[in-house]
C-alpha cells in the first residue's frame, strides 16, 4: 500500500451498540481526503483489549498507517495507549511535558490530580505526544519499523482539533503530492431531475472533476470533486468549475460552500437599507427562527407575527374575514394579505409571509397536503406565489422556510440587477 | 464466536471519504442488540470488489454470521451480491419471484425495464430473496456451511424497512434468549451534576441495570440499559427501574423514551382547556415552530409574537417604553410584561415570553451572554424567572426554547397537583 493510504480504527462499545453515531469517522474522511491521504478502510471494536489489538495489528500489517479515535481517557477505559505501544515495541515511560500539562489543566479548574493521573503521562518510548488543550488526553503520534499510527482522543471537539493543529500540519510536512478536495453550489427551487438536463451540456466540461447531486430539504447542493490532483491545481480547477455550473442555473444558485440562503438574504436587505418583518402560519415561527440564527441579524429583522388561528390572522394581521371565508386561509389572497398586514403592523419595508399545509390533516384534493402560498411585500409591491412540497410534516415546514427565503432572495435580485 | 454475535460491513466509497455519516451502522446497532445479536466488528470499504471480498470473507472466517449494507443498487455499484455468492459457492440464478416484484415496481410508475435489468432477478442458489417493497433491490439471505451472510441496501429507509419487517424476525426465529434494551428518562432544568447526586442513594438498587448519563441541548436524559437479560424480564425491570429514578427527580422528569416536552405542555392544556400564545425576542420564532412541530398544536396554541426590535415590544404588547428603558429588555419587568401583552392581544388565557441575550455579542457583567428571562401569564396571575445558559448562541436559543416550556410545565403540573 502506498504511504498516503491510510486505515482507521475507531474504537467504542457505543458505536457498535448504535447508541452513538460515528461522526468522527466522516470528519476524519473529509479532513483526510482534503490532506492528500485516503482512508481505505475503517473497522469499529468495542472497548475490548483483544479487540483493540488484533484490529490495529490488522490495519498495520495492510497498510502500514493506521489512525484510531477513542479509548485515551483518563478512565477504565483507557487501553489503546497500552496495546499499540506494546504492538509498535515502544515501551511506556513518564513524560515530564505531558505531565506539566496535565497539572495546568487541573490547576486551571482548581482541582488537584490523583496519583492515577500519572497514566496519562506515560508515553511510548520514542513516540510525539500531540498536547490537547481542549481535554486532558493527549494524542500520539507513533512511528517504529511497523509503520505509523496515530491515536487520537474519542470526544469529538478534540479529535477535530487535535486533527486540525497537529496531524493534518504533519501530514502536510510530508508532502503528499495529490489531493482529494470539494467544493459546492447551493440551488434551492429547481428539481433535481430539471437541474441535471441542464447541467448536462456543461458536465463534459467539467472533466476531471467529478459532480454529485446532494438532496436536501434546503435544495439540491451540486458538488464537484478533484480526485488526485495536484494541490496548487486543485482550487482554481474548482473555482473555474462552480462558475461554470453556476450560469446554467443563476436564478437558483444562491451561494457556494455551507452558505445559508437566509445569511444572504439578510446581507441583501443590509445592502438595500430596508427592515424585514415576516407573517408566519403554518411553519408557525420557523422562519423568524431561521433569520435570527444568524448573528447580527437585529440591525434588518424587526420580528413577526406568527398566526396559526385564523382570529390572529384577522387580528393581528388585518386581514380581512371575508378573503379567509372566500379563498380560504391558503390561498393567494391570504398570503398577500398577511405579507401587506405585517408590514403595516411594524412599519417595516420589506414583508414575506407563509400560509400553508403541513400535514398529516388538512389536506383536500384541491390543496392538498404541502401546499403552500407565499406572499411578499417590497415598498409597497404586493405578491404571491405557491408551492406544493413533497416529504412529512417536519420537511414541508423546512422547505416551507426555504422557500419564503428563496422567493425573496430572487426577488430583491432583480431588484439589484434592475437597478445596475 | 456464538452465532449471536455478528460482523457488520457497510460498502461504500462515500462513508470513508465522510461524505455520508454512516447512520445505518447505528441503526443497525440498536436494532439487532434489541433482538438479541451484538456487534462484534464493524467495517467499512469503499465499492472495489478486491476491498468488499477481502472484508466479507475475513469477518465470515472470524464470526460465521455477517451483515452487509450497500452495494445492492441496479448500477454498476451493485457488486456485493456477485462477490458474496462466490465466497458462499452459490451460484447466481433467475428468479421468477423477484423479475415480477421489479416489473410490479416499474409499472407502478409508468415505466418498463431494460434487459440490464434482469440481473437484479439474479439471486443465489438457495438464497431466500428478501423482497424490497420500498425500492427495487431486494435484499438477500444467504445461508452455507461457511455460515450466515444477510445483504441489505445501502438506502437508509429500505435498509431499515428490510431490516424491521424482514431480518429481526426471522433472528427472533431463531430464539436468541438473551438481549439489549434500553430505556430513558428525559429531565430538563437540573444540572448533571446536582441529578447524580440524588441518583447517587437509589443506584445500587438498579443494578443489574446500568445507567448513563446523556447531557444535549434538551436537558439530561438517563438511560438504563439491561445485558444480557432474559427478554421476558428486562422490560419490567426497565420499567421498574425508571420509575425508582422519577422519584430522585420528579419536578425535573418530564417523560420517557422520546418524548418531547412541547408535546406535553400541549396536552396540559388541552387537558385544562386552555389557549397558549407566546412572545419572544432572542428565540426569534423558535418557540413556536417547537411547538406546532407537534401535529395537532392547532387546536391549543393561537399564535406568537416575534418582538425583535424594541419597538415591536412596545407597539405589538403593549410593553411601556419606560419599563425597557429602565430595567432594559432583558429584564423580569419585560419578560412580564411581553407575557401579558400577547396574553391580551391574542386573546389567550396561558401565554409565555422569552426575552435573553444568545450573544455572541450584547452580553454585559451585569448580564452575560446566555441570561434568558421567561415570563408567564396564566389566567390572569403573571410572573417571571430567569436562567443563564451555557454555549454558543445556538444552544443559548435551543435551551432557552426548552426553558420555557419547562416553566410552563412546572407552572400547570403544581396548577394540577393543587386542584386534585
Amino acid at each position: 500500500m502506498p504511504e498516503h493510504h491510510v486505515e482507521l480504527v475507531t474504537i467504542g462499545t457505543e458505536l457498535l451498540l448504535g447508541f452513538t453515531v460515528d461522526s468522527n469517522a466522516a470528519f476524519l474522511g473529509q479532513a483526510l481526503s482534503a490532506a492528500g491521504v485516503r482512508i481505505v478502510r475503517r473497522t469499529s471494536v468495542g472497548d475490548r483489549p483483544d479487540e483493540i489489538r488484533a484490529a490495529v495489528d490488522e490495519a498495520l500489517a495492510r497498510s502500514g498507517f493506521v489512525i484510531t479515535t477513542g479509548g485515551l481517557g483518563p478512565t477504565r477505559d483507557d487501553m489503546s495507549k497500552g496495546i499499540v505501544a506494546d504492538l509498535l515495541g515502544m515501551p511506556l515511560e513518564f513524560d515530564d511535558r505531558v505531565w506539566q500539562a496535565v497539572l495546568a489543566r487541573y490547576a486551571r479548574f482548581g482541582r488537584t490530580p490523583v496519583e492515577s493521573n500519572r497514566s496519562q503521562a506515560m508515553v511510548p518510548r520514542g513516540g510525539v505526544p500531540l498536547l490537547n488543550q481542549w481535554g486532558t488526553a493527549p494524542g500520539l503520534w507513533l512511528e517504529s519499523t511497523r509503520g505509523l499510527v496515530v491515536l487520537l482522543p474519542g470526544v469529538p471537539l478534540e479529535m477535530r482539533m487535535l486533527t486540525e493543529h497537529e496531524v493534518v500540519p504533519r501530514l502536510a510536512g510530508r508532502g503528499f503530492g495529490t489531493i482529494i478536495r470539494s467544493a459546492t453550489l447551493r440551488t434551492c427551487g429547481i428539481p433535481e431531475s430539471t437541474l441535471a438536463e441542464r447541467v448536462g451540456d456543461v458536465e463534459a466540461a467539467l472533466a476531471p472533476l467529478t459532480l454529485a447531486y446532494l438532496p436536501s430539504v434546503a435544495g439540491v447542493d451540486l458538488r464537484l470533486t478533484a480526485w488526485n490532483i495536484p494541490a496548487a491545481g486543485a482550487a482554481a480547477m474548482l473555482d473555474a468549475g462552480i462558475e461554470r455550473l453556476r450560469t446554467v442555473a443563476p436564478q437558483w444558485a444562491y451561494g457556494v460552500g455551507d452558505t445559508d440562503l437566509a445569511a444572504v438574504v439578510l446581507e441583501q436587505l443590509r445592502t438595500a437599507q430596508r427592515k424585514l418583518a415576516v407573517a408566519e402560519s403554518c411553519t408557525g415561527g420557523l422562519l423568524g427562527g431561521r433569520i435570527t440564527d444568524v448573528a447580527g441579524a437585529s440591525d434588518v429583522f424587526l420580528g413577526g407575527i406568527v398566526a396559526y388561528d385564523n382570529r390572529v390572522k384577522e387580528q393581528a394581521l388585518s386581514v380581512p374575514a371575508e378573503l379567509i371565508a372566500n379563498h380560504g386561509a391558503v390561498s393567494a389572497q391570504v398570503a398577500q394579505a398577511m405579507a401587506s398586514g405585517v408590514a403595516t403592523a411594524f412599519g417595516a419595508e420589506v414583508a414575506m409571509a407563509v400560509t400553508g399545509i403541513a400535514g398529516p390533516g388538512g389536506g383536500s384534493d384541491e390543496k392538498p397536503v404541502g401546499t403552500v402560498w407565499f406572499g411578499f411585500s417590497i415598498d409597497g409591491r404586493v405578491d404571491a406565489h405557491k408551492s406544493v412540497f413533497g416529504g412529512i410534516r417536519t420537511e414541508v415546514r423546512e422547505r416551507a422556510v426555504q422557500g419564503a427565503l428563496l422567493g425573496l432572495w430572487q426577488r430583491l435580485s432583480v431588484g439589484t440587477a434592475a437597478q445596475s
